[in-house]
């Protein structure tokens, strides 16, 4: 089994929203099946306020894209509603995906209002794919970045990825792994997730191990005698303090160093997570057993984290459950998909969502996104959306200046730009080359690095330049005059 | 394609917890693999300070469960973790599943603390099952659970499952879909539910289709165009009131009407729902469309729902996105999956998990759950946990007592029960016959009926009874004060 059978397994053609079909029938009935059209994928707001945003899915909308596909039961089932001209299912039937695709690769932070995929082809297939598109993108991107929180907060210490059972479904399961582990998480308890995308998957005992026994001790026996070299004991079935450490230790002392091996862990799943992990890590101590891991796992997000590591809990990983694999507290990532630009008989035509509330405006015509980074420090200063045909050169001080307060202006010099968007698809075929799930993770932490801390923070962090240079900027104020009027 | 095919995509046998693998592996090293475990799968508290929950995901959990195998390609994974032995892995290539499994029918209310899934047999396997189970039944209940909540809030206008493209992952738009039907909504955008569970799929045009053509009014003309006998109009792209609303009666007036059409509807996506379904109701009454419909469908949920209807909002559809398919208040259905018996040697041990927080405390033993229906009205009256042996005599009255404060009685007399659970495998052998989704939908529907008002009240509802057995709280006492001294 390789890494792309979790993408194969179901043809996901179909698995888009009903008037992505209708508005098809209706574009080709009315001539505008060639119309060249060019939709952005963006978000509004990093969940939790947070800084930044990490990009995900890519692998997963790709592999949508290679397979799409209807099939003759497909088009059944959609001549069966009475609705779509025998024209549209022949369109359908002989689809070929015929779009350019280009995305930011998996793993780079990202931030509000900029293009993070941008597919420029056909009208009806550029529209068709919407759903695909953001249900991948949305769901992955919410992984990574809640992860990415939980990473930073636990300042080093593993973070093991244990919510399977708690998440949305099967593919929140495993591609909600897959996305936490490019974010940093160690490992995960999901064994399909590991056997897929080659994460460390994880896992020793539940309460029901230590039920199954007649004691706990003999529990805990059994398991060091099976897996003597990776024994970690769930310590808090009766009392953690009264029995279950004291039986971790004596199985320590027992079973595991009579033959050379060594405790590994303890986990504690309940109770007062800091005076829990003082106490026991004193008595593991005491016993010769400083190098036994003590291993937390319950209700645990970034701010218990940063809660239990300011009260000087001694805990060592954290087993990180719900809270992570369902982004409990902000549980959407607001991706959409709106088009910027219709071209027909060769004219390119502008198109923007117009906008009583202005956060919902957008930014209209093919664009290109930059990340300008400090030439010394490697730091990343700020992102451009510039028009597609703009060109920046790095040997010349570029003027940054805010969208919305427009006096507020900043000359960059001694900088170097980076292209965030990297093609994917080229006239429908596919020319991505597939990474490695840990150079993935390693780009990711690399990219982080680039961050000042201030955008990092969790509180009221410091709000990332996303600037809009000036042509584009002349064009969205043009169009929104013209609205005006 | 029919409705097994979602879940036959892929074999989800490696959808499991590390942990449960390794429990298998000691389990069978130590010769309990006979020894036979009844675990319960329940839940501890309504999401969202809710009533009542609704049980789904029934029919994915049995599809895993026929499904169930371990390739070749399973066990080399495995045996390259360097964990597990040969004869374990011997034991999952000949895996043969044997548990039986009881689980409360789709569609029923359900109520915290009482088992949903009942697994009785080998220890090994009833074990391995866990997170499949867990994520399958909390998803889908998790689901139903707030789309019922969403229905009621309503009071009978329809609700439109809208939530695809935010939902977490592929599985969470389709299943989420199913589930939601299942508890009341009307209809979902994601065209493969509709194709794969029989449930109405609907859906028009997006703010793209309105955007693509040189003007609002020609995009409504050209979809009136090709669908006169559904068309329903989005009218928020530039103005409502100033342009979309005239439009729609313009599109009605002159492509429409002139071919005995009626335009269908039309749907607000923004601004103040309340202020501008009113004027357009105004508008459109005014240009003889009484009949035209006025769909809603921003940020909605049954929150907003309540406080537009209040408001005299007309609205009479109303189309709901990523607050239900996420359950966005509350995005976690925390059902756990418990020890509560092991036969060894033919002797049954009662287990319970004890814990500081009386909340977490378990109830031990092999039990039946009973539902109470008043013989005269048919309200359901309270639900009753008793020991698996135990016989209600129906003709005599029965006293309920709260397992918390036993001196509160009640004694029940002319009454009906029924048993909850109902048995799905037998020996390991499917003995559940597949249900249409519209009789499970109608099933809920009469169920939730048997609910008393009070129950289903959003705010401070009344707690539905969920009692012990005398001999049941009996023996749980017993426990508590063995593991006390």
């Amino acid at each position: 089994m390789n890494e792309q059978h979790w993408n194969e397994r179901t043809n996901m053609t179909m698995l888009t929203d009903f008037y992505e079909l209708t508005m098809g029938n209706g574009y080709l009935k009315h001539g505008m099946a060639d119309a060249i059209a060019t939709f952005d994928l963006f978000f509004r707001d990093v969940p939790e306020s947070g800084g930044y945003a990490i990009m995900a899915g890519v692998e997963q909308m790709i592999d949508y894209l290679v397979d799409l596909e209807f099939t003759e039961d497909n088009l059944q089932f959609l001549r069966e509603r009475n609705l779509f001209s025998e024209e549209y299912l022949d369109y359908l039937r002989n689809f070929s995906f015929a779009c350019d695709v280009w995305c930011v690769p998996e793993g780079t932070p990202i931030f509000p209002r900029e293009p993070i995929v941008k597919v420029r082809g056909p009208l009806p297939q550029a529209q068709m794919i919407e759903t695909m598109l953001l249900v991948t993108i949305n769901h992955q991107s919410l992984i990574a970045t809640k992860s990415s929180r939980i990473v930073r907060a636990a300042e080093g210490r593993p973070i093991l990825e244990f919510g399977a059972r708690r998440a949305q479904g099967y593919d929140a399961s495993v591609l909600g792994a897959r996305a936490a582990y490019i974010a940093g998480v160690a490992g995960t308890s999901c064994t399909i997730a590991s056997e897929q995308f080659g994460i460390p998957s994880l896992g020793t005992m539940a309460h029901s191990w230590v039920q199954s026994f007649d004691s706990e001790y003999e529990s805990f026996k059994a398991y060091a005698e099976t897996f003597p070299d990776a024994t970690v004991l769930l310590v808090d079935t009766y009392n953690t303090l009264k029995s279950g450490v004291p039986n971790a230790i004596r199985t320590a002392k027992e079973v595991l160093i009579p033959r050379g091996s060594r405790l590994k862990g303890i986990r504690i799943d309940s109770g007062d997570l800091t005076y829990l992990s003082q106490q026991a890590r004193i008595m593991l101590d005491e016993a010769g057993l400083s190098d036994c891991q003590i291993t937390a796992s319950s209700s645990i997000d970034e701010e218990l984290i940063r809660e239990l590591l300011i009260q000087g809990a001694k805990i060592d990983v954290f087993g990180v459950g719900e809270r992570l694999i369902t982004s409990k507290a902000e549980p959407v990532f607001g991706g959409v998909y709106k088009l910027a630009s219709i071209e027909k008989g060769g004219i390119e035509h502008p198109r923007m969502k117009i906008s009583d509330n202005p956060a919902k405006v957008t930014s209209p015509a093919n664009k290109e996104v930059w990340r300008f980074f400090d030439k010394e420090t490697g730091d990343a200063l700020a992102d451009l959306i510039t028009l597609a045909d703009e060109v920046i050169d790095e040997t010349k001080p570029y003027v940054l200046f805010d969208p919305n307060h427009t006096w507020k202006r900043k000359t960059v010099e001694n900088y170097t730009i980076r292209r965030l968007l990297e093609p994917v698809f080229l006239k429908g075929q596919c020319v991505y080359k597939r990474r490695d799930i840990e150079s993935i993770r390693a780009y990711c932490r690399r990219e982080l690095a680039t961050l000042w801390d201030s955008v990092k923070r969790f509180e009221n962090p410091q709000v990332y330049y996303v600037d809009l240079s000036q042509k584009l900027w002349d064009l969205r104020d043009h169009l929104l005059r013209l609205n005006g009027d």
